[in-house]
């Protein structure tokens, strides 16, 4: 961190802006000019109030020069972090991490219908909403528990992990019970309560969804909160963020997966699903998530996209699906992944 | 709400797309043209289901003409919505309703120091975080159920009522006790749980802060959620906008001051200190939010800003504080508000 | 300019960064801490080329402390700039100036009219578009010459200063000739082979606007790009910017109002016409720029705005402006103007 | 184009509203329910004044359901468009054509080399900028019409073709002689002079860049401009829009590739130098595009990156090139195209 003062600061100004960064645990080195005077932190600034800094009177500007997260930063954990699922998979290692399936849970013939489809397929996860996060209150809501239910029968006959979004902090005993892969969808990104809960109150895995119009910064920092609690199993989820383009439904942001691993050693998979809104994109903005370094994705398949009860408009069918796969080995396979 | 047809629409695609649209309960008017076959409905369009009907393959584009919500509505609530505050206070009638405080709760006597000085200023409630969003989850995040405890000092010595935020379904009933007005933060406004149940479980009046990057429409869908629950008592809060420009903490959007009293009957209050994030641009914004027609201000006020455990650089002082409501004497007059 | 060296940073390296600094003419401070080593330059960094400096293999980062503008920065000419005009008004004084006109000339008998009709109420110029800048090559494209020449005979008959917008540098002769101000629209701020001509072939008065999603240093910046080539009389004006928001045709951001006045010394007026895109908002959001301390408004006014070829739905009536002028003067009043 | 009528609308008024559409060209169906009343243009509206017809007192929304722009849609011209250069190449056929070449035209050598070096790589074309669109006046503005001349020998010297930027109407002529496709910049894509006269007065290929926080609708219409003025020849460059992401320059919007390719026969190329800013970013953000279905590239390519005079931070050297373009092969040929 680097502090300017202002021209005209008082010896107690200068005192007090110093004191201030010390009570971060950082040595300070003062750097007088004629005109300007400079003080410059030692150490990890993280604990150092900056805001405060920033209100002291003597102060003309405060500059970070360090990330202010920690656990999630890869300086300070320089291997990527590898997630095992139960079944053996893991998200974060060479193999490409595909987990599919429909938005919404519907019925137990449709979700167990498209969890062996997906299997069979490889992917090794299976998605599904129980809990859905609507903009109408008059809009499909979800199953809710009936829905988790659902998904650990689809579990039970294929013994896909389940990844489900959690909306409220009331249900994380529930999910620790039924869920592999706990998601946190993009509008409760920054709902730091449930981030402090899911990281004092479960070890699962949890999914991270960039806000809508986050920056990287935010997320990793949302990814803190839930490890600064204790769990240290996150996976960032690129899915798009809101641009003024309104042909797809977001803009898929692929420029963050390559940040992302620079900046973190997370897994960071990708959604082209929800980043496009429309079925005829998916594939290939899926073969150029795995181009750009996405350890995995996250694809909406459903068994009949125009009868959907949310976001059919995205979905493919497991047909497709397959076809998808097939695409994406080549690509993987030229950045060192395998399928 | 109006559909065009794909120009090869078989007669079968058709009649599913004139279904759908009556199950949503509309009469449905045809208008086949030699290249284009329109459909338009007929009654309330709010329970067609858009996203299934623009997923039927012979669907070319669906169009919404009417709005999506109801109960915020103006077109079926044409009067003014006025709500009551214990004092006699009311928010959204003719005299302008400000609110003010400081970020956090810090202690009984910071808050009641405060409360008292901006009662005789002319503040109409309190606000003071007790759970506070913060970015970093290194950062002080209020003095939680502390702080409401001692807010309640603060509404005892003065008679002032509380506004205060927060931020999980489970404190709902400790706010029920002791707060008389509760804050849903910018970054919750799309937390829909926590809508839903503020809807269901309490009718104390919900003072809903716009999303970062928020359209008008979300916001007022997401007080539709409250609504729909039951609890009709919403006040939407402009606290700007995310754009491109750092100078500001977040854009001030007084447009949709304007806007929201044309859409809606709610009652719309600023907050020109989050919106700028510098103390020495509240006043001239606060005066422009009452020009632009605002029914109330929510404004940082500190007794001594360059100490306060969070956003200090956006806080004025009682004494500043005074000087705003002067200045806005004949700001209002000239809007036909009395201050 | 504060230059943060890499941690492992060789003594050449360190010499090469010094030396960078030192060829943009300033004295260079060095703070060499154990982890951290940082070089501060002393004087008027606006010379050093810091994207070269952030190339060096061991510069870290460098960050800027002052603004890279100089002409337009207020630090450097305290005083506020006022521009008057052939007609005795000053852009910038104590007295509101009021630019009012049609979005385009459209016929001698309606840019005459209208003309007079604003004169009378109070304008202190006439805007109408004979160049116009269309998203369509379809549209209208404004009279071009010819309207150039109406602009003149309505400045003949009334006295009114001319307002109207360039697009491109070969008609800089010929606007020199008919026109007061010269306007530089909004898709043209950063056009800067345009800027840097009105730099050096004119000095009559240039309105600058800020460009579609241009942060406030980078409308100074284009400032500066006119200052830089001789011509001081640059204003600045306010038309909204570009947001998620699509209720108003763009987002008024009247912050930039205070912030413009604070970082630079040049008059700044606001468009509310543009801004909102609704002839309905005009009034409440002039009133709120007027607040806000906007040094004058430029309002689109039209005889018959619904035969209007161009932004009809944003203009006023002649008698609709008598109004908003009446409106205007309190508020002028308490922020101490005169109308 | 559909005509929602107000509620109370008269006869008078549905008249005049079904004029204004006439008037456009088409025919007009009546559709007149027991509440609501909707106009459908039979045929091309295109040409309908949609503005007037929105202004005019009996019209609730006029709605767009075509494209604005012709001569750019697909619609009206399946074929993929494909541009041969002069020595043979083609951007938009099935060879991924790259442009590669320094930010600046900085000396002879520095450009013959750079040429030399990346034509033996497999560039199809040489880039380099000869007038630079910079922020400041005070950065290095380009060699200007020496650098066109230096661009001329590295042409004759190993017969690249060359692609450079034109800022002004006034160098028409000469970029006519010297240059082989004409680059328009991301800050003059509404430069509507600009366009209008690169589509009459040339037919050299036009390189047009996506503005900084342009829609893909909004680029179209800029390629419009030029296709109406009569050339044909115009190629769309991708090269990152704003966002409030700032670890990237900008953020590269690979959806807006397979958009564009489906709403237009144009091709399309991609720019992941100035897209990311960072040389590191550049390979893979090459390869997501390749995999997205971009037509082309084009790659900053610098001998010294670290003496660059502009834009070194994003630039890569021949060698680096000469690695992308090995990493290139296997993704091209996943989607069915020759490198």
């Amino acid at each position: 961190m680097v502090v300017i003062m202002k021209p005209d600061f008082t010896a107690q100004q200068l005192q007090e802006a110093i004191a201030a960064m010390k009570a971060g645990g950082v040595n300070v080195m003062v750097s007088k000019g004629s005109e300007t005077t400079i003080l410059g932190a030692e150490g990890n600034a993280a604990n150092i109030d900056q805001e405060k800094l920033e209100q002291l009177p003597g102060v003309e500007r405060v500059m970070r020069v360090s990330e202010p997260y920690k656990k999630a930063n890869r300086k300070y954990h320089p291997d990527d972090t590898c997630i095992p699922l139960p079944n053996g998979a893991v998200i974060g290692g060479n193999k490409l991490a595909v987990i599919a399936g429909p938005c919404s849970v519907e019925s137990e013939e449709q979700i167990v219908g498209i969890a062996k489809a997906v299997q069979q397929t490889g992917a090794c996860a299976l998605r599904g909403g129980a809990f859905k996060p609507r903009t109408s209150p008059y809009s499909f809501q979800g199953l809710e528990c009936e829905g988790l239910e659902l998904l650990r029968r689809a579990r039970r006959e294929t013994g896909l992990p389940v990844v489900t979004e959690i909306m409220s902090t009331e249900y994380i005993d529930l999910f620790q019970e039924c869920v592999d892969v706990i998601q946190v969808g993009a509008r409760n990104m920054q709902n730091f309560d449930l981030l402090k809960k899911l990281g004092r109150e479960t070890d699962k895995p949890i999914l991270l969804k960039r806000g809508l119009s986050s920056t990287i910064e935010e997320w990793l920092m949302s990814a803190e909160y839930i490890m600064a609690g204790g769990n240290q199993n996150v996976i960032l989820c690129e899915r798009g963020i809101r641009t003024f383009e309104t042909f797809t439904r977001n803009t898929l942001d692929l420029s963050a997966v390559l940040a992302v691993k620079q900046l973190s050693h997370l897994p960071v998979v990708v959604d082209p699903s929800h980043a496009c809104g429309k079925a005829w994109m998916v594939e290939r903005m899926a073969m150029a998530a795995v181009a750009a370094g996405a350890d995995g994705l996250i694809i909406e398949v459903h068994n009949d996209p125009k009868n959907a009860l949310c976001d059919g408009a995205q979905s493919i069918t497991p047909h497709q699906f397959q076809d998808v796969m097939d695409k994406l080995s080549p690509i993987a396979r030229a950045v060192g992944r395998e399928v």
